[in-house]
């Protein structure tokens, strides 16, 4: 069996010797121009030409949980495309949220610019149940995220495209589903896949129907959130701030107005890792059950894009 | 009934129209000098000459965990001293230190300095195995405080007076068990009552225990930490940082190294704050079953000292 390794930004050796120890009996290697059909592949952003030059795929195993950059590009027809199972993200992801959520409801800006000017300063406690939190996207991470939420009793609300039941989370589904669930919202944590459906599903009609001092975390994808929109709400008061991981082109451009926005945190795309050794585990795990030809969690539906 | 209400720091108007709605029949007055023997009273930081005046109470409630304070006064003999037992707080304290505990095990505040630079940066995320959290005092808010640091897969370890047993925590006890559960943690979370043992009880020596590049959490009193040696650790490099609610004096002195320090994050006292409903609910069900003869929970040990 023949596995080869086509990931943008990553170096390869720890990968190759991973996936040599899990996998032994198969031949693993980096893929180069020409190289042999390979059975499997493990990718990160690969080339058209990657693609092109491997018809015969059998495994297509992405090695992040979100799949829009691959599925923009012509795959062989009869790949399985797989995204990344949890595999460690789900708990990095809970603690991002929990961080920026619990961040925003004790203002803990707040304090820190006070204490920064020498002032100990008095606040009035926020109530809870003033501060519900809507997740969108109900797979692993966001009922990771939505559990995590719970546990530090937050009023919980989640937004599926499909109806789901989630434990102590109060659930809404679809377009028509949609104004109830932001309507029911202070924070906005995004989860969802990017697919055409969600492309900037974060606008101006909807970061409005947010309830007013709303915030926005969005962890999931750049193009999810119409950068002006989100300005436009902020600067208006509406929003009081938002958590951004995320952006339309990455690394955040250098003139970007989010650099220096005060009422925006940014981070460098970094709430959730892929990690190598739990992401070898499960791959190598999913190659042997392809192999038997038996079932795998985590392929992806082309046509609903995740 | 009489219930008399004596608090510094705090309005009294709503406490005393919370406790007459919660206690139909009892008279709910706020202290004066002079004022009528009172069976019950609601206090915090009370004046020595308020409880020479009322030496026929039978319950004081504190309206905070921590009676430090008050057992250093002189008490009617025969008084029971009653804590606030969670009452609202330990999902707060548990909010703090997990915020606390990811932004240092996530490195968000080396992530907010490189992006304040407009540096998109990249650092190698650390393993959750490495960083073991040690919770000091397991009381109802050390136990919730593990509880939501499990939730996250961390290492937990625990320690207190006395030997106690709780899930997927490491527990130690007793003098002859701390150097063994300093020695297991990255980070120290400090939660315990303040009494002669543990005053100081945060100095060099059991800092330096810690593994290195550790952190120190202190939601407890000022007077568990020697400050002077936590500066010494932060400067050698030995600690990598801190977070610090509470001080040996408060509001900190404007003169306080710590205002400034680059690796000690500061908050007011604000950690786990009292909430005025559901501590009238509880203190009001605990004089009622006082009135009853009946047993109730938080009596302070006044030997023990919690």
């Amino acid at each position: 069996m023949n596995i080869t390794f086509c990931c943008a930004d990553t170096r390869p050796e720890p990968w190759l010797e991973g996936l040599r120890a899990a996998l032994p009996g198969a031949t693993v290697s980096e893929w180069q121009v020409g190289a042999p059909q390979a059975d499997h592949a493990v990718v990160w952003s690969p080339p058209q030409q990657f693609l092109d030059e491997q018809p015969g795929l059998k495994g297509l195993f992405n090695i992040g949980a979100g799949v829009d950059a691959l599925l923009r590009l012509r795959l062989p027809p009869g790949v399985e495309v797989v995204r990344l199972d949890d595999a460690g993200m789900s708990v990095q992801m809970a603690e991002y949220v929990c961080h920026a959520v619990i961040r925003h409801f004790r203002e803990f800006d707040g304090y820190e610019a006070d204490m920064a000017r020498g002032r100990w300063s008095f606040r009035k406690p926020r109530m809870r149940a003033e501060f519900p939190v809507g997740v969108m996207g109900l797979g692993v991470l966001g009922q990771r995220v939505a559990r995590a939420l719970r546990h530090f009793e937050f009023p919980v609300h989640g937004w599926s495209r499909t109806p789901k039941a989630v434990a102590d989370v109060v659930c809404h589904a679809g377009a028509q589903g949609l104004d109830e669930f932001l309507a029911s919202c202070r924070v906005l944590v995004n989860l969802l896949p990017l697919t055409p459906d969600t492309r900037d599903i974060l606008n101006r009609r909807t970061l409005s129907r947010l309830q007013p001092g709303g915030y926005v975390i969005n962890v999931a994808r750049g193009a999810h959130l119409v950068d002006d929109d989100l300005l436009a709400l902020l600067d208006s008061g509406h929003l009081a701030g938002a958590t951004l991981d995320v952006f339309r082109t990455e690394p955040l451009p250098k003139e970007h107005v989010f650099w220096q926005h005060p009422k925006i945190t940014l981070t460098p795309h970094t709430s959730a890792r892929t990690l190598r050794e739990e992401s070898i585990a499960q791959i190598a795990g999913k190659i042997r059950a392809l192999e038997r030809g038996e079932p795998i969690a985590g392929v992806v539906d082309r046509v609903r894009g995740y």
